[in-house]
């Protein structure tokens, strides 16, 4: 079977090299960082960290050369996901391709460009080191299934989860995948807003300004709820876990702001306000915070 | 008479220069800057840009070498209203206190220590060049008026409009100020509050987080109304009418964000949603920015 990781970044590194593991598995990867791809190609890719192994994968930065693959495991950022499967969506001609990204909104594009569309969430996080090289900082798990308007089979989507779990990762084949995703995406709604926009470290968020992040929670507990979303955690236990665990952790908005790199606010607090407008339930909090971090973004753009 | 300046800062040495310049009023400054009161005394107060002269004033760093006086007038920025009033009570012993500054809360503070308070909002902006040296840079109109709960006479409050008034600024005494003070706060808490979060200049947040600002506003109106104010502006469009004059103008609190100084917060949208809360006027837009930018300056504090 063939794989083609789109978007070779911190966290498709880690996909691509634990199916890389594997005899059965073929793994290409898609990225446009020349230097990346160039190291990958010379040396393998290797990680650091949690796991600490290298691997041949074939990687390129020119999309034209990769062959037709039976999935892809999309990890691009988000405000990348459009160009990214527009440059490979013809080596999925026959294929499925499962994202991984942070967010909502991405399975939609997708599903314009490829036949099958398997929607996932991942909670595994890790940096780029140098090029070829990533450090895995947090395991976890992932969570794949059919996206309902285009789905993959639930044997495309089970074949997909057997390969990842076989290659080291863990990660749960579902019917619907929807409960995790939202569960994390208002996690980091919530997490990621009040990071870019106080730059308060999660842990440390949550004990200074609660009750903003709480009201954000709440608000996306109310949209999944209309939208008949059953949710895997409650988001709102689970940032309470995250101020034990990653007290000190940057949420990745924050890092984003910290760089003046555009974020994934469209995705995060953005989607959850859309997908809330259009079902009806208001979102103050999220469309707030939507706006004003796009204005932050703006204010990168000005001289002095 | 006598006046004595608390606070001796940018709109404190407007008012104190241009009171100076009448030959019936005696003015003392009390500001703890000791290099800024060492160059008064040396060289007398200087004002450029839109006003442009020198006077001599009596500036003093320890209040207890400050006469008592008729008037106080205190400009110090809000966050050290009940510092400064509790080191120069006594100078006030039979006279009234009248607040130039932002927000809402400083008359509460004052009426604490002295026997009669006035309320008043001002227009005109400056900043400090120099120690001894203030520039001018925008006029406008100044409001005062008995503070309802501890108020100095009306009497009192025409004698002192009167003085600013001769002394080249423009000052109305009014039996209720609280229209035009509430007016100015609701676009102050909208205009700073967005500065602070997303760094952006008062014209350009109009354009890129005008729902924000809208909603801010709104809020603010809802209080002003259930509190029995009658606004003297429309603040909706007085933010629109500053997207005209003060397109690229950082409000205070970007000011103080830049600089990393703490911001008057608590007497803008903090001020805002705790009387909102008091008397049941929901304000949760106020809430959340009162508890980010709070946020925001806790993340100074904290070492990488």
């Amino acid at each position: 079977m063939k794989v083609c990781i789109i978007g070779c970044g911190a966290i498709g590194s880690l996909f691509g090299a634990h199916l890389a593991r594997l005899s059965d598995v073929e793994v290409w990867a898609y990225d446009p960082n020349q230097a990346h791809v160039d190291a990958i190609n010379k040396n393998g890719l290797c990680l650091t960290g949690l796991a600490d192994f290298v691997v041949p994968v074939r990687a390129r930065s020119n999309a034209r050369e990769i062959p037709e693959c039976d999935f892809g495991i999309i990890a691009a950022k988000t405000l990348h996901t459009r160009p990214a499967i527009e440059a490979t969506a013809h080596i999925f001609r026959n294929g499925a391709v499962c994202s991984v990204q942070n967010g909502v909104g991405n399975e939609e594009i997708l599903a314009e460009y490829v036949p099958r569309v398997i929607m996932g969430t991942t909670f595994p996080a890790g940096h780029i080191v140098a090029p070829g090289v990533v450090n895995q900082d947090t395991g976890g798990k992932t969570w794949i299934g059919p996206f309902g308007p285009k789905p993959a089979s639930m044997a495309e989507v089970e074949q997909l989860a057997d390969a990842i779990n076989r290659g080291g990762m863990i990660c749960l084949p579902m019917e619907d995948a929807r409960g995790a995703l939202w569960t994390k995406l208002i996690f980091n709604s919530a997490s990621n807003a009040m990071g870019a926009l106080t730059r308060l470290p999660h842990g440390i968020a949550c004990e200074q300004v609660w009750p903003v992040m709480f009201g954000l929670a709440q608000e996306g507990i109310a949209v999944a709820k209309a939208l008949g979303v059953t949710l895997d955690g409650d988001p709102v236990a689970l940032l309470e876990y995250g101020k034990q665990v990653a007290y000190k952790h940057k949420p990745s908005m924050l890092q984003d702001v910290l760089a003046q790199r555009a974020t994934e606010v469209d995705a995060l607090n953005g989607g959850i306000a859309r997908i809330g407008k259009e079902i009806g339930v208001p979102t103050p909090l999220n469309d707030a915070m939507a706006v004003m971090i796009k204005g932050l973004e703006f204010s990168w753009t000005l001289k002095d």
